[in-house]
């Protein structure tokens, strides 16, 4: 056994790493589910429980499951209904409306002193979801973050008045639908990472944000990180690599 | 007859235009070409003949037929080679190579002096093929336009510099590909009326042009008025229409 | 400050709008929005409240504010229930459930005397909706307008009764789904700036406006203008930028 | 074999039919194709090639022994290179270099006197390779046919003059692109069937012939018959179904 | 009036026409709609009443107009609530729930015995919406019509049971979804006119029914007509105009 | 007759098969349906009863109607319902929520001692659907299966715990969404047929398994079989077609 | 080592597979290529070299270096210019133009007597290239094939005439452009596996295959297995895959 | 002035950037074009030349222009005949053909010691033409990269070779057409940030990389950033936001 940890350690992988990947042991197995709980060992972020598609009991059953492991269980795309529920079952976590997350528990590490900030921008009210997709799991993960919301183009000067709190941070998050302008004037303000989310924002051509995502991909801006459509949860675990990096 | 024209009249089609509509000898018959000469009486633009997708030989016929009756013919979506070739036969034309347009002739009314003029905008050189477009059919119409080419959003400065100029112009044509932010950020300090072409500049997803449309049509600034992308000929009909109104 | 101003102003800003840029108390701060009441000093319209996306009590916070101090507030993409609650909390308020706008208030200046009327034009009863937002908006900025509805171009004769009126007016909205012909015919029979709005009307390959609009985009009219799908708002605005143009 | 084909007639398919089904010597094996040569027996067409995907020496060996079987050939989508080709193969034949369509021989039989004929109109020049690629195909097949070509909506008064001639037609063929109003316009005025060819004319959001097409598929004319892009071939055949029947 | 009429007629407009061209007292003015009651002199089809988009009201009031003038009147699209109001509202008329149609009264003229009839035809049981909106129109426009309907082409056996049946018919419209085989299948073995709605069957990449147009559009057997996807109503008029013709 | 059978067999038709085609009573006409009850002779999997499109007793006719004929009837895409309304009119049957399936009987055939074994895999709990779909099918049908679910890319060792058992099995079903990469890793492990099936899993540029879809079909591991987006009863007879073979 | 071994083993991964998997050096280093050699040991195929995106002297060292170590090289997508370098550079290799395929060598092993066949079927002439380029390489493989060449849905009775040879084959591979319908039709006369590859043929709405794409994946016959578009080599795959087993 | 500036500053906007941004002397006026000469100051990358869509002597004279000011010229999509001329006209220069860039002179700066380095990832040689694109751009700025290509998944013990260096890099960009599997799979192996550039390798439904980018923008891998199909240049300048940070 030592001899083939030996032999891991020379292809790169870490001991702890090799010992986790043949250990099924940790792969807790509940029946209809194989919770990967010993994910936060190698991986950005913990398991996140994806709502839909799942019965109200299994949404409960994972995140009993991840909480008493790891003590973190974050249920994303989590609509009224099932918000309640959870609330319910488990009635120290909470509920975010806005940003449709379930959580309980928090990251335990707390890097805050040591890391950068986090911010996180949204072009309008109407973008609010994505942007607090984002916000509430940074703050799980015990990230600084910093919001600036309802910073339209159309209104400029409103980007001027958060211009010195936003080159103070380290990485910029900015959620923004219809024709998505935001992240290229950001992108010529700010020299720093920047990931942009579309949101689903707007009617008729906004194409439930595929006009954004398109806009974003053919920045002006060279280097603009693009996500997936209302994806605030890829972009907080963006921020996480660009912030804990790669070790 | 009179009385035809009287009961026509009441039905708000004044009487030149009546005698037009009946009139079939106005329509001249090439054969394969019925050429609309009597549309400058009631329409924005002489007729505009399209280059692609007709023999050579027929273009000139018809761009000679148009200029014969009406003085002016103008040929648009012309590549190099059929633009050399009806350089050759008509040796008082222009071939404008990058707005791939021939003209011969002008329009014989003047009224640059009671008009206000049109600013041609370009987000870079790119787009200059699109501009063009547009510039060299108001010039043969004889209105007077103001270039500003190159006028990035990236170098959002670019456009400090010409903010004086362009808010003396009465109609403003933006044409932009890739993100298509211009328009919405001039939308943001201009006030009168613009036309947006989304230019085929950009590759993958900028889906030659798509991606521009569907930024403009979802603009932030509201008002701005979308034409088919590279249509520089019809952002010149809008600032027409614009310019000598509906009598 | 005065020096700044100066420089501003060759820089082509006039004072009053460097002023606003700089002065931030300008920008009422609601927590959760920056409403941008300065708005209307340069730009076509007030700002809008795009319904969709926000709490019931967040458009209400909006709307009070605004209204408040510009005296004029309009919600868009109201539905029926926001609708009734708004107008439970606004009572002076004008719910159109067709055209789906909340107003409170109107624009003070009223330059209806010397400024030319809008034609406002469906091509059925089922595009209603859209002339409709055009229409009321319109109303509410003190415009005159004229309303042409169910003018389909199946039955043709009917749009010889409006001719006389619709050549009268100054700008001419089209609002029209399916295969949207309209515009097209209307554009060889009217000379001035028509602004076309794709109806979400039809089914199947309709794709809910798509159709319409493309078919608008390849008009074989010139010059025709054209909106995202269902935006009469930004039809309107269109027709101020014409109307009261770029001083 | 009576008995059998007894029993096929009371499944309604006609002994000779029957026959030809089971009679494998109809399919003449041509190693690399098997030509349907019996199909002018049953179907409303006799089998066209199609020119492009084939080597020229296979188009060449088609061609010859569907003109020594059924005294017909006919081969669509020709450019113009393989036109050339075949011609010096069968100088007999003709290749319309519009329609791209080479033919050799034509239908043996001939209705023109009990039968109606066929408008085939096109909205513009550079719609007509759709058109004649209709056009030819009918000659061949002996049916009376009448060009209508260069009829745009945008002069409309071209329409008037044709009226009278396009009413004596049973069946008319309209090929437009770019908005393709068009057939809705002629939907109006003509009772009788009509069957719409979208053309692959036009750029940007014409995109090559499907806005054209669902326009057509929208159209506000009810009844309106749809083909694929540019298929001149398939209206022709879609006359003829109607021309001749299905006895 | 009698002068314009030989004018109007020498460009092929029959008199009754023109009179009602210029007559605008039959367009019946109901204040939010111009109904077009002098549709059927000239028309394919009486004005078919679009459901969605109007209020219950105002289809009752259009519905009354239409049976009050022509006896004849037809609503599309009528979901089941609208449907029930209309039954309340009209107890003579009828609501069919499976092709969504609401019918009052009949045409009057019934010319069965002269004409051919017409076989609709479905793939499938899910089909019949489509199918339904077809039989149901042409039953009330008096003409003879025969359903074949669950004729998949996976059984294909089915299909030699109506064969003879099939033959007997002058036009044939075939409903189908999915893969949208039928039409190819029949247009192999039924020479006469085929009209094929595509059908919004099936799930994933069916589209809602496009993949079965865009595979009628390119069916193998020529000449097959495609109408809008689930549009029974158009391939009714299609089937018209090819019976009734063009005079 | 006989002459007949002979001659068919000729044709490579089996007797029996012939028999059923030519013998309508194996139709049995309900009047709206044209069960095919015979099919299951012939076809890889017996008729299966699409349940949406269908009014509920329609559904109930058709599965008591194949079940009394063949013992065994399926159901597919039954919502909770029309699920509850079928086990209300046929107790003995099972529905299986999460595949939306509604079985009453099963295949009499049991040849799992002579087959191979059939993998179910999904990468998800949100892909359960479509591999239930799959798993009970099969089943239905007597075949020997295996379940692998939650087996996704991200926690990649999960896939090496199953690895042995996945590898004694003869055909393997995938299930996946969002970006579809689970069947390219099994591709690379798994050396026989495998069968993918995209699901609907995800949101924004999902697109409801359009992206997933796409992700297969361009799959890396060469010879991956896709299949429609969530469409794991076809996969169950692709499965079938593969272990029972052509005879 | 050996304990190593004994571990993966009972992971399910055979010893030499294991050894493969840790030993770097059967990874020829080329530079700019890690030719995969070893991947005969566990794949479905050798590496395939794709011939597009690459320079002509790096698909030649390519080729060589996979030649002389396995005995087999083939380049797919070969056009011409390309297949001449290679036959120049390979005297004893073929260039198979309709395929587009260069093959070198050719598998060693020969299981032709105890594996089933392969049959490989076409609708057109000009579906060919796909088909040649499974054929080629099954029979690279050592694949008994049996070619189906030109047997389309139109003609319905050349399908009769292969009935019985078909029937023979263990697996079918059918490539169809247009609407696809054969692989449907083949579907229900053919009980054994099927692999659809949709052919880039015909024109307008066929969008290079989409479209027989679409139709395959929405085939009426249930258990179609479709590939990518012109994918005739992973038809291939999947054959062997079916063929070979999961061993 | 001064006072301006320190206005400005309290803005947040840094003394030199403010002088620039007033300063249009900066901006060396072209006639053709405004370059952006000052863009380094504040920007990510100087300004990149993109070489489409303008003249060859355009090209020549801006990236003159660029190169006297500051030092580096960057011309990005330069096919081979245009890379020739500017070889000829700047022969210090270098031509990188499979990137298709053009680069004269390098960044004064060099940052490598305290910078960590980026991993330039490619699946396979088809790809490299991103992959390049983004290494030659990073040397140019003085970046240290580290190349790792041809790493598919197909073959994944390839990945396991690189790993230990993989680690060692602060960002890694990963390019990949077709299926895109490898960026989730090096998302689960690396904890870094992760930068996927789509490549527009494949055929048919690869869609010349809308495949690979939707199958990344789905990653089940969170937090990979994607960047525009080939946007080699824009995964670069994203990393040298990530390395050298928002100050």
């Amino acid at each position: 056994m030592h001899e083939l940890l030996e032999l891991l350690r020379n292809a790169g992988i870490p001991p702890e790493e090799a010992l986790e990947m043949l250990n099924s042991q940790l792969t807790s197995q509940l029946g209809f589910a194989r919770v990967d709980t010993g994910r936060g060992v190698r991986a950005v972020l913990p398991e996140i429980i994806l709502g839909p598609g799942k019965e109200f009991e299994e949404v409960r059953a994972v995140t009993g499951n991840l909480f008493s492991r790891i003590g973190l269980a974050i249920v994303s795309r989590v609509e009224v209904e099932l918000g309640e529920y959870l609330l319910k079952a488990f009635p120290d976590g909470s509920y975010y409306r806005r940003g449709r997350i379930f959580t309980l528990g928090s990251d335990k590490a707390d890097h805050r002193e040591s890391e950068g900030s986090v911010a996180v921008i949204s072009s309008g009210i109407s973008d609010l979801h994505a942007a607090e997709d984002s916000a509430v799991i940074l703050e799980r993960m015990n990230v600084d973050i910093n919001r600036f919301y309802d910073i339209g183009v159309a209104g400029i000067h409103r980007l001027g008045d958060i211009l010195p709190d936003l080159r103070k941070c380290s990485v910029c998050i900015v959620c923004a639908g219809m024709d998505a302008a935001l992240p290229t004037v950001i992108g010529g303000l700010f020299k720093g990472p920047i990931v942009a989310v579309p949101a689903s924002t707007g009617y008729g051509t906004a194409f439930k944000g595929v006009t954004a995502l398109l806009s974003m991909l053919n920045s002006c801006s060279p280097g603009i990180c693009v996500m997936n459509i209302d994806n605030g949860l890829g972009a907080a675990a963006a921020a996480l690599r660009i912030l804990r990096g790669s070790y």
